[in-house]
């Protein structure tokens, strides 16, 4: 291995985990014996029915859900699932609902509008957008054809506990925390995310959808458009990303080798933990962007007095192998993303950085 | 590195230069000494700026378009764009022509009807495929939109010797012999090709459109469906896909380093010529499947005297390490795809297994 590594805290696409790293870069040149790169085989052949086969068994053990969901490896980022979603799912006379925490979704339902008609149950944009919504504070949404939240919100840094309690087809957009933590996927009907963050590279969607809702979707779309088309496909229905669906399988194979989901949320509690202490312990020189209780364990948003403040602590972050701690543009302050990849080690330095920074700066 | 490769003559994905694949190894893990891979990189980040910059720079050079053309990293593979284009570039009253060769334009004509009229003004099927049209086979197109055709017909492996001869905006599927040789884009509106067999890795689609063309497009899409809103944000309206990017932008920049289009085109005319002479040469053992003037120099498709001897030839040659050589599944016989990225050893040693084969069971 060349160059040493840096702890990478970008956003997404996000570090990867290095074993993973590893096992791509040799079967970039040649996989299983086979003399044929990964991204050099027939997405027909006999090889890649096994990556396919490996995947898909792969994120249905992580994610613990059974026979009846389909599970679709797709393109195009969550961004243009904020399109099909609705082309699959609205249609005249029908609606969706939304809950409104941020950037995320807040791009998602003016896509929804083309296609229906739309319901925001609640926003955050009055508190900021520094929370989700308690249990209490969603309505019911029966007449809906479904409700789509986001689970963690990657700019604002917050994430919701746990499910909506709601009555009608759950859509998660889930692309910044999937399989970080044990999550209760059952009461939904879709789950998407891409895949830069936790499971693998950019330009990959997983999707996981149950195929009682599935079969509402609307038949006279596109193929290349239609989720009954794809699933009928299994992810085949033209050459899918087949470097993308061997990444994703092996990073869904290492969150099960490191001791699943469970596992992965008590080291991702632990990793966010470091962090908000280094916040919390700051005397206010760091002040966090989230309520306390919808903080993000992905991604810790946090401010300093200032604005000259913030860029010295990025710039000088990076000078310690601290990479990728600028907000985003759209936000500011300072972000640590800590996917699932990211060692509890990176964590470690940062809030040791932190400490420094205040006490020479504070 | 550790595997010895084997010729791969799949028909995509296919064969990558093990000059790219080797680069692509190190940078997974680290690119550019930044201590972060290419697929970690934020896609903001000064690193992939510059991965974008070199990548839209090689494609600008390979392939001598100015600056009146927008260069666009897409996803979804070709299949994708047999929508998206009509999507775009039709509407109601206005009709789209077509120039019917094969499985791809087949399969882009209904996606097309979805959004406007369809003319077929020439349609290999009486012929079974066999030829591609001669200039003055094809009818003046000038009321409609465009003229949609596709360059190389990767299953039946024909391919144009030049541009068709039309006063309407040209669409070129070139998925399958993209900067394999030198051609006349001038005259054409959108030239567009999945990556991976000539220029990259699957998931990603390469377009190069012109500015005054791109215009004319409808303004009221989704715009992660809109070419326009693709091209105003620099193939980066979300998160690209920023591997596969690189792929193309290193698979770009060899092609000018082994001496750029002339030099390619002449490789692969001689690799084609190998591969004809053995069938020419076998006394009626092998039959090519097109005619002479519309033979593929990408995808050289021919059959043996029965199907048993078919299955023994692809059987036999895989285990002289020359994989990928069955005819498409809905085709039949053998086919050799034999990419820029194929080396004149692999064409050789093929060349030399049928004459050998034929010798044996002739």
């Amino acid at each position: 291995m060349a160059d040493a590594r840096r702890f990478n805290f970008s956003s997404g696409p996000a570090t990867m985990p290095e074993t993973v790293l590893a096992q791509l870069r040799d079967e970039l040149w040649s996989i299983g014996g086979t003399g044929i790169g990964i991204g050099e085989h027939s997405h027909r052949s006999a090889t890649f029915d096994r990556v396919l086969h490996e995947a898909v068994h792969a994120v249905r053990t992580v994610s613990g859900l059974g026979d009846g969901w389909e599970i679709l490896f797709l393109q195009g980022g969550a961004t243009m699932h904020f399109s099909l979603l609705p082309m699959n799912f609205l249609g005249e006379g029908r609606s969706a609902a939304f809950i409104d925490t941020g950037t995320w979704t807040t791009k998602a339902i003016p896509e929804a509008r083309r296609h229906g008609a739309v319901a925001v149950v609640w926003s955050g944009e009055r508190h900021g957008w520094d929370r989700v919504p308690g249990h209490s504070e969603i309505p019911p949404c029966t007449k809906h054809a479904y409700l789509h939240y986001c689970a963690n919100n990657t700019i604002e840094g917050t994430q919701f506990a746990g499910p909506p309690e709601v009555d009608v087809p759950l859509i998660c957009d889930s692309s910044s925390d999937l399989f970080s933590r044990r999550y209760d996927f059952r009461n939904h009907s879709v789950v998407f995310a891409s895949a830069q963050k936790n499971i693998g590279l950019s330009g990959n969607v997983l999707m996981l959808v149950r195929g009682d809702f599935l079969s509402t979707a609307r038949g006279d779309l596109s193929p290349m458009l239609s989720y009954r088309e794809h699933a009928k496909a299994g992810s085949r229905l033209n050459t899918p990303n087949t470097l993308g669906i061997r990444a994703i399988g092996l990073c869904c194979r290492w969150i099960l080798d490191t001791g699943g989901l469970a596992a992965m949320e008590s080291r991702n509690e632990s990793k966010a933990a470091l962090l908000y202490d280094a916040i919390e312990t700051s005397g206010g020189f760091y002040r966090g962007c989230a309520h306390a209780a919808s903080r993000s364990r992905m991604n810790i948003t946090f401010r300093l007095p200032n604005d000259a403040l913030e860029a010295a602590f990025i710039e000088e972050a990076s000078q310690q192998d601290l990479d990728g701690l600028a907000g985003h543009r759209s936000f500011g302050g300072v972000r640590a993303s800590i996917y699932n990849a990211m060692p509890i080690a990176g964590c470690e330095a940062l809030a040791s950085f932190m400490r420094q920074f205040a006490r020479l700066r504070g």
